[in-house]
């Protein structure tokens, strides 16, 4: 295992990090604000370009922006590492950048140790979906998860409306060639990502690793209450139809069957809309969404399943009707046990508390792991505070990340050769 | 008891009431709008003019536009009916109107049969609130429940955000001698209003006459529960600091608390305010309204404090903190019972199937209470819908009503002279 001088790698860490904060690289002044075809986010890929250029990588953009640096020729084999730089449009420095800027820093180390690993830096496109509403969308038009339909009409800009397909235009891009982005993960022999953890399981628990096992999938869902909107004065309390009180049950009983559920399941009511929302009248429509998550199918799927029936059941007893729609669903993305056994093995080698854990928030890796084997690596983030300008990370903590990884890819690479 | 042509009675009513749904007493083609110092008011007010100066009956507005009629010269005793006639912005036709045309036709009557009956007419000014955001507005200026300061810089026209004051000077009125409108009492010997139930207790248990024995007082709340907005994905569940668990263990503590009170207590969670309000993240705090009433106020504020007590209980057995901020509060209404007897016995042998009960909603009955023994007399409403174009009542109910109070002012005032 190399070690390597983390004091030095947290330093040029934290110097990337704070320099891709300054005026130059974002659009407001309170927050991180940066996302595709923006002038600071073509600054930010110039940023990287040169850093990446000086280390001898060949550096060139997909058709429509993914950032991709490579120390071997195309067509010859490397082993990826990197992120996102965008933000959301109320940001911290960390979420994606700290990625990047880390994966910057293993091939500093590399060339530097003279190791010789074969590289591919990746900087995935518009992941948080600030530019046109789409998570993950570089990432997914490279796994090809979108349609020519998509990207021509459905997906606009949030600022002016404009397709994803004219700004990419208007941007000097080639969106025409976007099918040809798949060709960015063709020569990988292994993926890891590095990114903040976004919650506080490694702070709480004193780690300052997490090895990423397996990213959660999900059931995001909606469910619609119909009650009857009587006076709250007048209508006395066994003559109402209040659709308060199946939302009321259902909020507990999905965190029951979540508890119960185990293996890393859990379930939210994020969204509560109450019609017509009069202190003095009794809801006529309660609706709720549900975010039910985790890395094992079987456990949230289960959940999902029984919480549909469970809504139905608790509004049919009061004598209302719920209607349960599923929004969106996405299978767990498990990891590559073998990149995940050389990070823990590196992790176990440097001597700091790291863990095992699984991602709950949804990454570009998800895109990758259809077709390269993957891991990632989370470090601690404090509070677990993310998507805002309080977010804060330690580069000492992301320098140990590099090392690791540098680390594992080395040991993969050995073992493969 | 008098026994009048209850159908001819409910001709009249309803002619009156859909001449009032006509185009010049409105402000809407799609639903009653009629406020305060609009063009379709002061028709409306001319129209009862009209009607009462043909039955021989003084007629005059107090100094902000309550109008008051009379069939005794002033300062005489009379004993008063009456109701409102504006609306809500998105009315029906019966809310308010149905009771001061029912008090018409009360007069109607009276003279018709000759009974002598002395009587005094009210329709009070801005019982919805629609021109000020201010309920009972016009009632509550006659018994003194404002103060100068509100009617000449808080209260503000929601069309303009012009001062009540300055609309009531440029409509013609003289508020400078808004206290003089307590007058409008000074020599009433009781008082019946006709109003719809704006509920479904009459029509499911198929009465056609309510009779109110009490107007409930209530409590008015909001609750904040101060969570933790983490990841919905990221975050264990058991290291969450969810406001929505204690809201919705909030919502059936208090359907749970309220059914114990009994006494026709009732409680509402009517208002529910998710922050951030996203699929995808914890609420970071939760906002609710309380609104918990009943005829009995040791049994309604129980409940108040109850729920109080135990939100913030719920709130900290999960780490955390809830606050519990009344709105406001008003004491409950008894109905004086010489007259609810009157109404009574008029009800019972009218051979029509009736029931004593307490009205949940607020009415300027309240405020006429302060001074003078008052009643309501309650019709159906179809499916209690009220504030809505799709209100219905059945003029042969309000013609019915006119007989009971006729019959109980004629019983009250053979007793009393």
């Amino acid at each position: 295992m190399a070690t390597i001088e983390r004091t030095r790698s947290a330093e040029r860490i934290e110097r990337d990090i704070e320099t891709l904060a300054g005026r130059d690289y974002t659009l407001s002044d309170e927050a991180i604000r940066r996302y595709a075809y923006t002038d600071v986010y073509r600054r930010t890929l110039d940023y990287f370009t040169r850093e990446l250029e000086t280390l001898g990588f060949e550096v060139y953009q997909d058709p429509v922006g993914t950032l991709v640096a490579r120390n071997r020729p195309r067509g010859e084999q490397a082993f990826g590492v990197g992120s996102h730089c965008d933000s959301n449009r109320n940001g911290g420095k960390y979420d994606g950048t700290m990625g990047v800027v880390t994966a910057l820093e293993v091939c500093r180390l590399n060339e530097e140790l003279g190791l010789g690993l074969p590289l591919q830096l990746i900087s995935f496109l518009e992941e948080e979906g600030s530019g046109f509403g789409q998570m993950l969308l570089g990432s997914r038009i490279i796994a090809q998860r979108v349609t020519e339909t998509e990207l021509k009409e459905t997906f606009r800009a949030l600022d002016d409306e404009r397709s994803f397909w004219e700004h990419a235009q208007s941007a000097g891009y080639q969106p025409e060639r976007w099918r040809e982005c798949s060709h960015v993960l063709d020569d990988l022999t292994g993926w890891i990502e590095m990114h903040i953890e976004q919650a506080r399981v490694l702070q709480d628990t004193r780690n300052r690793i997490g090895i990423v096992n397996a990213i959660a999938g999900y059931v995001h869902a909606d469910v619609v209450v119909h009650g009857r909107g009587d006076h709250a004065g007048a209508t006395p309390m066994d003559m109402r139809l209040d659709p308060t009180l199946p939302l009321a049950e259902s909020i507990a009983e999905l965190e029951r069957l979540a508890q119960a559920a185990g293996k890393g399941t859990v379930g939210t009511v994020g969204e509560i809309d109450v019609e017509p929302g009069i202190i003095n009248v009794i809801a006529s429509r309660v609706r709720f969404s549900l975010d039910i998550r985790g890395p094992d199918d079987d456990a949230y799927r289960g959940v999902a399943r029984d919480i549909a029936a469970f809504v139905e059941q608790a509004a049919k007893r009061r004598g209302m009707h719920a209607e349960f729609t599923q929004r969106q669903t996405l299978a767990a993305t498990p990891m590559d046990s073998r990149i995940v056994g050389a990070l823990d093995a590196a992790a176990a080698a440097s001597g700091e508390p790291y863990m095992q854990m699984h991602s709950g928030a949804a990454h570009d890796t998800m895109c990758v792991a259809d077709r390269v084997p993957t891991a990632m690596v989370f470090v601690p983030c404090k509070d677990g505070i993310s998507h805002d300008p309080a977010e804060q990370a330690d580069p000492g903590d992301a320098a140990l990340a590099a090392e690791l990884i540098l680390n594992a890819i080395a040991s993969l690479e050995q073992i493969s050769s």
